[in-house]
Parts: structure tokens; C-alpha cells; sequence
């Protein structure tokens, strides 16, 4: 059984057969006659991460465990070690995991034979998403290299811009970064901190994030920060005609993007939210190979 | 893919298309090939019209999305729709909603390209509940033409009530309100208001409301409102012998119905339940329906 | 249908065509061609025994509806029968409850045409977690007959030690119990009451019960719990070699039970979450049956 729980354990072989075999399952419709068991364990509230593992398991044709631990206690290492060797033992074959703490390092050590998909740490990591936005740069580019994506937002708390940057600069792509210098992160010196006006007319991918009112309400005003630092529509007419628009969602309308922004054309918004059923089919058929399951058949 | 938001909408023969369609899931046993994706939207609590629809689309052969929004603060027309448009990205084919707000109306004017149904909408409307109310007085009546129809309670806050005046008098029912004036609904001045012990003895179906402890507990006392507005036992007995009892639930035993009128072999309250599955299977089959899913199958 | 409500009904010919049937369910990786629906019924919180009957209903084929009473108010018998009566019209065949309250008692009198599994009763049953750990031993004993089994920790509140104690009394097992005094049962006068140290060298089985820290821990020091009443590494090095280590869980480790117990090659902990799920998937078959149902195939 295979994990997924780092973009950067990832190198471009793969990486390139994981978005492959996505695209092949959405060019070819292909079918799965799988079995297995997949249980998403969301210590954080998700609306479109866990209905599209689900979407993607029961497309697969797997039984879906549904595990409520919406304000469970069960937040430190070693009782989410006794949680999946639970299930593990009621026989699920992949736990798609997501949780405010670095779990793949709370886990270092430990030995479990089911897969383990990485589905939000921390600020740490989220793979599935950076290999859903590789996939939907991809369709548009078709090769990554030497293209230059900007992600702007508060990078510091982001796992999406951590995932991002290994995963696209393994296939080529230069990353940087914008924002307010607040949530520049200390982490990744080498990477361009850039000013997204200097920057907007020479982008490809121009990637905004989240602005999470709860952890940021004190510290910034909603409309100055959209004036600063924001997707505005002047800031979208100087975007090139063939850049991309992208934004993980949920998205604050107003905040880091204005609604022009996402009705615009170039926006791939709802591409990404649709390309992330067949990317997450393809890393549970990847995690559960191995002989014992289903093979691909034409639908 | 068909949407079914409001009773105003369905005129008689949409409406006996879809009670036979029901009728016939029930009689013949039928069961579905059918390939499409349900999910279950519920902002306000329900149990038995949300399992109904579960267990509908199962015996559909229905992919179901468990979507958890209890607690959410997705509660405004346009993150309904942002998350409406996620689900369809996500593919899912039709939307089951219940809601607070006047959701339709909060929807007017965007597209989707998705079949949404109104599982409760504010006091505004609850269409598929109306369908299988009409569906038990079939059953019994035949043909509802002429048949007199009385609602009890609060009808100023009750969806059941307004959902059910339009699809009864389509059918060429006579629908009645009667209960506290201070529950008569400003809106419908058309709709004969009643005193319940004048109208008891030709009343062929007496619909009860539930009272909502949470609402009224201040402004009511509870034995005092059974004495002078439920269904007593004394007005149990006044009642025609072929004369139907009904109530959508969950029911208060002793405020708006004793326990005797509920085991009464009058009552439909538990057959209103069980015709609720074949009901929304109608429902749901009609909105999936357009060439692309499967064709009724004798079992 | 059948309904398995309480440990005291069972008789070995019953118990034992029970262990045999998960038995099969395990060795001869038998799978069912079944209809039916199970719907499970949880008022009080669970991870394991309620995923071990969402993956037992899968694994039988299935349908499962999604229930989420969770801060329900559905708390006494009366609506309790109610929620019942709405399930069974709805279709469901079989409903697996969990509830605070004595709730096979509180429905005493009335009749559903249902099948009624308990997955816990207040502190009075829990019926199959005792024939899960019943199988746990009859796959290392064999037979149980006159092997000493000693159950350690909070009996006065503990379901899982009074049903263990009919179910292995009636396969011929001698039960014993122990713990603070303050913890034992004056309802059970006749069992056995010794003391840990003086009982574990004769112990062919140690069953340690969780403590709830909720409940005790105003009355009760931690580390001094573990100390006297734990199965600390001393107590461990002093039981015997083909005894077994038991527990139903969630486990504190460090409370009731020290790590290396749990690590231990005795320990049998893991193997009582995999026995569960073929256990219940006996139980729900066995409680489905009646000719409609499907019979048993090899796989």
C-alpha cells in the first residue's frame, strides 16, 4: 500500500504518472471494479476536500467509512496513533487524513500497513491540492517549465503554498511568493519575495489565498488589505490574456479576490474544484496498488 | 435535470405523473439502474425527511454525499450559492436543500446546472412533503376532487401548511385552516379559516401541525392549547369513520394530538413515512431524468 | 427478524452458532449476496463499535442510513419508540442502538417489526462487544470451559463486564472481578471478588476495563490507580505465558494499562476491533434472517 503525506517526498516520475493517470480518468472515463475500504479522519472542518475524497472513493467503487470527529479530544500523536491502528484493525485499507498538527511527524516511527493520504497538516502540507493545481495548470500549459507562478496571501500559515512550491518547482515552474510582509514566511528564504504589482504582468499562474478572518480580523482591515494586497479589477486588467487565475477556496469575495475576478474567463476556480475528484481517484488507486486490487477497465 | 423548489410550480398532470410514478416503485416492486450523484443539504435539523431521501436514492442505485452543515455559518443566499456550485464542480447531480431562508428566492437569476429539490424552505415551502401527503389521500380517496381538507395549527409558520394549498387544491381538493387566530397567516386571506369543532364532523382529512415548543412556549400553555385546538379524544370521536387522520412530524403526543388519535386506525402518520420513500424516489428520478441515466426494471 | 438485546437471553447453542458463523465469516472469507438496510442509532459517543457495524454492513451488502444524533434530545422511551416506529416505516430492517438509558427496558411492552441490536445499554449491556471478546478467546482456548477469566476496573459501571459475565458463564468460563471496593457491584453479589495480585498468577484471561476519567477523576489519583488497580509491568512479568491481555477499549494507557501490556504478544486488543467486524456481521445476518434474505456464497 502506498502514502501520500509530502509534496516533498514526491520526485517528477511520479508526480507526472500520478496527473497522467488523473487525466486518463477523466479523458477516457474509465471505470474501477476495486474493492476496499477508505476512511477520512478530518480533525478540521473541510467542505471540498472530504466530499471529494469521497466522490473520487465512491467513483472508484470503495466502501466509504464516515467518522465524525468534529470536536473529538483525540488531537495529540499518540491517540491518533491508537485511532488509525483501530482502524486499521477493522480492516480500512487508506485514511485520508487531515489535522491541525504536523501528523505525518507525529507518526515518525510508528508502522501501520494501511495507506495514508495527507489531506491538510498544519500549516504544513496539503499534496493532494498542489497535485490538483498541477493538473489544472497542466491541461492549460501543457509543460510546467519555466513557467512563473506567483502565490499571494498569508504564505506563512499556508500549507497550500508550501505543497505548491515543491510540487511545481519539481516540474519546473518558478515560484514566488507576494503579500504583506507579516506572512512572509521565515521558513523559505530562498524563495522571490516579490510585490504583486511589479510582479502581476509577467505571471502565469497567479494563485490567491485565503485570508482566514478568524486568525486575522485584528491585525488587517478587510478593505485595505483587498486594496493592498487583494486581486482587484485593476489589478485584473493587467493580468495577461493567457495567465491563469487559480484560489484553493473557500474563497472571500472581496477580501483577496474581487467577484469580477472569479467570473473572469481566465478563472479556474470551479476547474480546480472538478480536476480534484479525478486527482484524489488517482492517488487512492495509486495507494491501494499492489496486486489484490481491481485493474482500470473502459466504462 | 428537472428541479421541483416549489409547489406553485406543478401543475395536475406533473403532479399525477408523479404520484402514479410513486405508486408504481410501491406496487410493481420496481427498482432502478440508474448512475448520478445525490447529496443532502440540510442547514436546519431533520431526521425522518432526511433519511428518507438516503434511503430513496439507495434504493435508486444513488451515489450519496453525507455533507455536514449543522453548525455551519453557510447561511447567506451567495455562499449558498458559492457551495452550490462546488457541489456541481464536485458533479453531483442533484441538491437536496432544506434551509431557514427563502432559499429559492435567494437563488433567482443564477444557474446551475444541476436538479435541485425543496426538502423546507423558511415557512415557505416543503413541496416533496405535500406530494407524499397527496399521494396517502389517494390511496385512500382515489380522486381528491371535492374532498375537504382541513389543516390544524400553526399555520402561520408552517411550510406543510402552504406547500400543501397549492398541490391539494391543484387536485381539486378543498383546503381549510383552522386554529388560533393568532396563526392565521396574513397572506392567504382566501383560504377558509375555521372553527375546528364546527368543521370536524365534514371534514374528510384532519391534517394536525406540529407545535413548535421552541416558538410558541412563552405564549402557550400546553394543556390549554390541547383542550382548544388539538385533536382530543372527544374530537377523535366526532370524527367521520372514513375520514383520515394526518400529521407530517414529529408530533408532540398531548399538544396538537393525543395518543389515542395516533394509534387510531384512521391514522396515516406512520404510512405518511413509509409512502415518503417511494415519493422521493419519484422525485428523484424525475429530476435525474433527459436519456442519460437508467430505465425502470421489473425486480 | 431477530433482535439481540441482552447477553441473559442467549444460550450456548445460540452463542455458540453465533462464534462459529464469524468464524466462517473470517476463515472461509465468505461475503453475502444480501438486501436490507441497517441504520445505527447512536445517542452516546463511539468510534470503533460504530464503524465496526457501518464495516460489518458493507461488508454484508448492505445499506446503511447515516444518523446523526449527537446533542439529539431524543432521550426518553416514549420518543425513543417514536424515532423506532419512523425507522421501521422508512424501510430499515435492522437498527443498532447505543444509548445512555436501560433502553431494551424502557421499550418493554411494544412491538416493531424490526430487528433491535444493542451496541450498549446505560452500564447494563453490551451484549456484542462480550461475544467478540468470547471469540477473541475461543480462537486461542479452544474451549472455555473452567478457563478463570478476571475482569479488572470499574465493574459498577461497566456494561462490558456484566454481559461478558453471562456470556461466559453460559460457554462454561469462570468470571471473577476486581478492583477498588469502591467500584464494586452490589447488584452481582455472587461473583467473585478478589484481589489482582492474589488472582493474576491463576488468570487464563485479564480483561482491564477502561476508567473514565469524565466520571473518577475527583475520587481517583492517576499514577496511584495504576499502582494498585492497573496492569502495571510488575503485574505483567507475573501473568501467565498463554494468558490473555484484554481490553474492550478506547484505552488510557498509563491509567488501567501500561504501554508494554499493550505491546505485549499476549495482548489481544487489536484482535478484538478485527474480531468485532465478523462478529457483527454475524449478528446482523443472523437478525436478517427469516428466507427473504440472501444466502451465504463463497467468495
Amino acid at each position: 500500500m502506498n502514502s501520500l503525506v509530502s509534496s516533498k517526498d514526491l520526485r517528477r516520475h511520479t508526480i507526472e504518472m500520478l496527473l497522467q493517470n488523473a487525466q486518463d480518468f477523466m479523458d477516457k472515463d474509465q471505470v474501477r471494479t476495486s474493492t476496499g475500504t477508505v476512511a477520512n479522519l478530518f480533525f478540521e472542518n473541510s467542505t471540498r476536500t472530504d466530499l471529494s475524497f469521497q466522490m473520487a472513493a465512491q467513483r472508484l467503487g470503495l466502501r466509504t467509512l464516515h467518522f465524525d470527529v468534529s470536536h473529538s479530544s483525540t488531537s495529540k500523536g499518540e491517540s491518533l496513533l491508537d485511532t488509525l491502528e483501530t482502524l486499521e484493525a477493522l480492516g480500512v485499507d487508506v485514511v485520508v487524513i487531515r489535522h491541525s498538527i504536523d501528523w505525518p511527524k507525529a507518526l515518525e516511527g510508528y508502522k501501520l500497513n494501511m495507506g495514508l493520504v495527507n489531506a491538510g497538516s498544519g500549516a504544513f502540507e496539503h499534496p493532494t491540492q498542489a497535485l490538483l493545481d498541477a493538473l489544472t495548470m497542466r491541461q492549460h500549459f501543457g509543460s510546467l517549465r519555466n513557467r512563473k507562478v506567483t502565490i499571494a496571501g498569508d504564505i506563512r500559515h499556508s500549507r497550500v503554498a508550501r505543497s505548491n512550491l515543491h510540487i511545481l518547482t519539481e516540474l519546473g515552474a518558478h515560484v514566488q511568493f507576494a503579500g504583506p510582509d507579516s506572512f512572509r514566511p521565515s521558513d523559505l528564504p530562498e524563495v522571490p519575495w516579490v510585490d504583486l504589482d511589479e510582479a502581476i504582468e509577467e505571471t502565469d499562474v497567479l494563485m490567491m489565498l485565503r485570508i482566514q478572518h478568524e486568525r486575522h480580523v485584528e491585525s488587517t482591515d478587510v478593505s485595505t488589505y483587498h486594496e493592498q494586497y487583494g486581486l482587484t479589477e485593476q489589478r485584473l486588467r493587467r493580468l495577461r490574456s493567457d495567465a491563469l487565475i487559480m484560489h484553493p477556496g473557500p474563497v472571500n469575495r472581496g477580501v483577496e479576490i474581487c467577484t469580477a475576478a472569479m467570473e473572469d474567463p481566465r478563472s479556474q476556480i470551479l476547474k480546480q474544484v472538478k480536476n480534484g475528484v479525478e486527482m484524489r481517484m488517482a492517488i487512492l488507486d495509486w495507494c491501494l496498488q499492489g496486486g489484490k486490487y481491481g485493474k482500470l477497465v473502459s466504462a
